[in-house]
């Protein structure tokens, strides 16, 4: 099973950026982290960030074509107005668990892309992401998501 | 551990309203379900149901005054219009996590207790309480939620 | 043919509560007008009032469970804020007709539940009831209600 | 007693018109069912179709001066942005009774017109309209509408 | 000097509509009156009253062709929803005074048509017209209005 | 004279919860001040709490119905959405006070009642009570509430 | 017969100011104007100009009190946000006609103070003043307005 | 093949009305164009222009019955507020391609009736009718529309 | 003690301007009144009426620095756009309770000022004063308001 | 004569992504059609995909800079906020048609574009880039584009 | 060369007020540290200081007659409502620069007036003023503003 | 000392894009410019243009990383919707003037990215860039900014 986690615009800044918010994991010790939970889970995890919204756009398509059979995803900075990425994501077949570190409600935002996908998880820190990649397997192997 | 799972109006008919949205799992499979992954995690499940918000929120008080750890909460009917359950939930210290069987953003939905909860999980049918139990437990070990 | 008729919050005052919306008629007059044209139409008529709204939507369940056929409503003040009390008709699969004494239109208010029930009848004093008995009637009938 | 019955935009359609809204009886087969009610009760019935909005007006006016006794009106296509009509409506000391075949509450929708009637009954299809003239009459006779 | 005055939808039942707010004085008799005043001022004047919106469009193209000089104009029931008329008003090069016999503001309503007229005056009942004549009458004279 | 102070929901949990806003002064103490006020100014006191908005509702019924003389009232949680509580308020005949402990314009809030009262008193922590047990008083006496 | 014409905010610079708007004509020129139409129509007319709201109020109620019959008004620069000089209006039982140069409809503005006046007069240059003039003295005659 | 195109509020004026938005391309031009155009295609063209909406519906109603294959429309002033007309093009099964002169975006305008149709052509000028005709042309045959 | 009371615009009228929300005791019989209050509760009070904003600004101001201890304020007619006195009040460190004579929440109403003091009072007539007064002393003895 | 053909995001997934919208024919298939078009028309065309908005700017400033004569383009996911897009558009003289495959209008849609192009078509289908390309070639040879 | 640096409502208690947002720089200092600056730059300076709106209008007309250059302008107190300073603004052809200490838009504040200036500075405390003359005798002498 | 200015999307149009609104001065001669000052001032000045919004959040992140002083930025296209770029501002420690060529309030524009920023200097056409230059200096000399 292979899974794309797509980290959203300012992630690259994760440990440094806002830590009363984010905590001060940094953006590689993230990456250790759920490269280690992964294998536990045996799943083939890849992990890519940028502040480009086309280019996760891209990225997604390719995924689509590739054969990955899950997507874990943080918009971060993309969920103010990330329409085309919205739409993109409808166009595809794939699982998708879309994660937040932080509550967004007690933020008072809201994630545009949120209704292009199957479940969210927020507010738990980086442990969103941990119950997000355990979600999206279980989520896989019913054959239900996407 | 003690935690307090409080389900809102309209659960009680959970497998027999709507099955296209919440499946056909019944309360009671649910809450057999729930009991034996607590079991599983060495804490004390104390399940309740109501149609009525202001029993909810007696119980919430009394669950802070009477040691429980934790609370799990599904607002159902009471996510449209529970302002005095909000205010109640910022009242007490309790760590709390929403849940929600069914992605709340996909059909259009708001609920107003969501600013008042530490994380909140959703779209991942009753796995969204397995997911919501094991976050929980968590949180209480490491003293931030509430 | 067994029918609930339930009657929301403040209808326990009709006719001390501002007769100039809803005449002099009391709420035991007007049950004893509709225990006789239940007699007339040969149906069972069971009512019942509660200021709670949770407590309607136990009863509701309740009918749903124990063989009732339709559902006479008449949310009063429940009809501003019943979100919850909303999803529970939706729920449920009785026929159900909503009735209001005055013309909400004209007094510039909107009903929440409106969009759960078969039918509308509001503007004619106690006689909104008596249509709308009949209406429930013959909506029974033709087993196109629910 | 005299009752005219006013059919606006669209109405002449009916029966051929999205009839899984409005069924599929004509407006021909609705118009004889209709005078034969009227006959069981002794009044008098006009039924009158338009698709012009001041046309209506027209008439309205008319039926005020020619001793009319009560309107009986659909405003079906005038209801979205008929602010001329409702000031008629307003203008003459008509008793009326608003009918839509449909819930226009479970549709989303709204009559600009409603406020200016007595009351208003809607969602029983066709049997609107025999609540609506029953009502109607009721209302004439105890010199209370308009 | 020809000029035209255009009363719009209801303002055939002047004098019986709602005299509170409109007064006592018919149709026919602000006619007399102001044919009266039209002789006075030496100028030619046509009254017409229309209920249909349409039709006020096809007058005003006509007055535009046959050589009128000027328009009154009081939209009445047209003031709410009236903007095809308001885009005939901007289509002709006629002077335009637009009327009302009450002040719109004191009443909370708004008329769609007065951007597109050169003055307007409200509030002083059947004054009204008399002054929007004479001020007509002045801004022809002038041959800076339309 | 025999006064009813009804507090909404979450006031039982008063001196506990966010006392940076409330104060430490618990609902026992506050009671056993207001009974002291009460014996001073020679009333009877009678003082209840409940989180359930129908449960206010039945009381002020009976309150009515038992010669009670006034109402002092503070919604609380009831104050966001309570339109069932604010309409029997307007049902009953009693002089009634509504009072806040903060100031709610200071935290961009608003009752919902607070349209159905005589008078309104807020920011002065528990002195709201007390200047507002005694403005009913002067009310009651003066005969003008209600 | 006294009036007070009152001049709002910035008409100090009549004839300086945006031409293009509000033509040559002087301030002085327009006095002189005024005042000789009030000799023809033997009233006295006692011309006012301010930039300061709270001066205009002050006046208005000099007025009130030392016999003026009736108020001739362009609010000016007051329009957008003259809440006190509205409430003012309201306060005092002196018949006003509020007039304006230009026709506001046309140029997107608004009045807050012309709901509390008699009549309003707009888009004929400084015959705005001349109608409104005329209009307010026979106001004056029939007793009607304030 | 027998095409309706019909033409609305304001339309009659073409060539006369705002030259610098419509051009100097007269209503009677436009017409012998679109004709030859018509003659080269070998479909039969019925030109219609009205400034009454409820005609416009009578019309589509008449053209459903009488073997018309398909409409082309030019809503014009019915844009703002043709509620009736759009359901009137929902109710009927012909095909409908509606035509702008000029980007109602550019304008800042919108058009009610552009939900009912199956395609919209605008800012092209008296070229957006020759697109249409032949665009509704190709659509009949291949069936698809209405 | 020193105490400013402060009265804006329109409140010189008082007793004269719409008794029916008001009454009818005059400006000079409140002073009397409050004068007599502040003689028995031992304070110096000075009363001021304006109906200028920035007077009232620059009396805030001259008040902080000649050593008064409070201020009783009734922001009146300034309340609906009296943002400068709202960042006066914010600039100066005294107490202040605001008072309005009217229930402002019934009357539709909001004060911009309302969020720069310590308390409001509001709808009991000019027992609103009274009140006022007493609670700015304690507020002031508690050395907790501004 | 060249024109540039500009497909934004989500386009690369033509005729895989929501075939039930878009139909089944491929971008290469679109591709070539129009290719094949624009050499019967003899014009030059040249075709470009991207997901990234900022990717689409670059291009449309090089296409004006070298020579292009109009732009032919499809917004896609950049219809929803694509502003810097629109600015970009109005900062070159290129004469620009907007295309859509679907009526916008009928899904609730609305392009940010679509006032900074010279003309929109929609609904079509694939035709609407045929349509689009023909249009586009007129509007060049016209001299009055862009 | 002759600027007028108008201070706006609270500037006066400027080092007194609020010092963590506009710093503890008094009133004085800043005019001596701005009558130096003037002097360097050869230009004679006059500074005043106003809570009154219209006190600031009357200033600005009476600068524009005498011969001043140029206006450097703190809207403060009136950047809420100063429609009637906009206005005045507009009306005299002087240059103008706004100056805000703090960045408005951090405070989520917004100025009124700013649309009738040539220029705003803001967020840079007492150093917006220095830049603000600096920019003011700049635009003086290049002849463009106003 | 080194300074990033970063130049937002169209902003490489400079000069030759709408030259009413900003001017004939090219990017290439805005360079030289700056580089000329910032050689005065003696700080090291880097420029960068892009139209793709992720990648001025690249570069942003990057000198935050590389030593740079201060960022220089005119977000141009980005912003009507750069929330992205926005939340960067707030990730990173940097001292930063934003600055606009034209006023923006003039225009009815607004900038999302401004409440990120320690100043915002606009309407100075190129001088916006030499005050925003000078300011930054000073700010980063004070050690407050960022």
């Amino acid at each position: 099973m292979k899974i794309l986690l797509l980290q959203g615009a300012n992630m690259v800044a994760l440990g440094k950026r806002q830590p009363e918010l984010y905590g001060t994991t940094t953006a590689a010790e993230l990456d250790a982290l759920l490269l280690d939970q992964a294998k536990q889970l045996k799943v083939s995890l890849d992990i890519r960030y940028t502040n480009v919204e086309g280019k996760a756009i891209d990225w997604i398509y390719e995924a689509d074509q590739s054969g990955i059979d899950g997507l874990l995803f943080n918009p971060a900075g993309f969920a103010y107005a990330g329409y085309a990425l919205r739409d993109c994501l409808k166009a595809v077949a794939l699982p998708c668990i879309e994660v937040h570190m932080t509550n967004l409600e007690r933020r008072g935002m809201h994630s545009v892309t949120a209704d292009a996908v199957d479940g969210v998880i927020m507010g738990l820190g980086i442990h969103s992401y941990v119950h997000g990649l355990r979600a999206l397997v279980r989520l896989i192997h019913s054959g239900q998501g996407g």
